[in-house]
């Protein structure tokens, strides 16, 4: 689809990213330990909808960066049509949660 | 809140949720390689929603397990109620993603 | 499925969840008057957010009741299962909405 | 906010639209003729899942003609900047319903 070294849209943000994403993996760690410790069902929900808030930030992060950069630069090489459509593609995968 | 000896909802399906929160986080770790990676947004956007279905597929599981197991036996304690209105609480955390 | 003359998980509170509904149509109609008069999108957007909201608001409603009442009429004609069966198959369409 | 004579980005789809916020209109009503028969809860629920669905769609239908006609004449009025800021948290309210 697209090479893997021109300038992302989260570029400038990349490590505040990656802490995120790496929190979140802590969170998801977390929740293994609770089942192993046999915790309570409820308790583990409630840190599953923590999970999902976390996911729906970066998400909203990286779609953000997209409709800021990507989308700009794609406007400049004439794509901004595929651009749209695929950015809206993603908005109804994230609203429909996959 | 809940001692962390008692049986729980999931007991039966243990090993099957761990193994799908394991695999979670492997998703969350592919995550982060993309972004180190500098891949394409709506890329990392696709490997989010479906992180987001395996977790609602997890809590799904558990508030199954919650409704048929931990209600029967709270309403057997005379805790009904209280059991009701906690997970109706979950169930709107869901719906709201935290 | 079921017939229609027995009590709901509803019938309490049958008033309040009548008028939530009236306004919920209300709130449709103001959105098709707003795009009669070419109101801004992002406006529109935000309308049609606050009735999904409402609906959320009304599902846990409906969702509360059912836990509390059918699903313990429910158990009591030993219907417990299906019952739950049903239920979850329920929050999981309000989770994926539809 | 916006004046209610420009163009908009669902101008060109203004019909369909209007048609699938009537439908929408009449889905609520058969919920309240629904809850007046004092029809199962679960049956309620379901449409309550549809109305979701057809709203999530009106909404992506919305935001698509934003982002590829409204952005690309805000972008041409120096308020490309403005304008993301406004779908983004369109977006993000769309994720959280409200």
């Amino acid at each position: 689809m697209a090479n893997t070294t021109s300038t992302r849209g989260y570029s400038a943000d990349k490590n505040q990213l990656q802490a995120r994403l790496r929190r979140i993996e802590g969170q998801v760690r977390g929740i293994e330990r609770m089942v192993e410790d046999d915790r309570y069902c409820i308790d583990v929900l409630t840190q599953i909808s923590a999970i999902q808030a976390a996911l729906d930030k970066v998400a909203l992060g990286l779609l953000d960066g997209h409709a800021r950069h990507c989308m700009h630069e794609g406007a400049a090489e004439g794509r901004a049509e595929e651009m749209a459509t695929e950015m809206m593609a993603a908005v109804g995968r994230l609203m429909k949660r996959g």
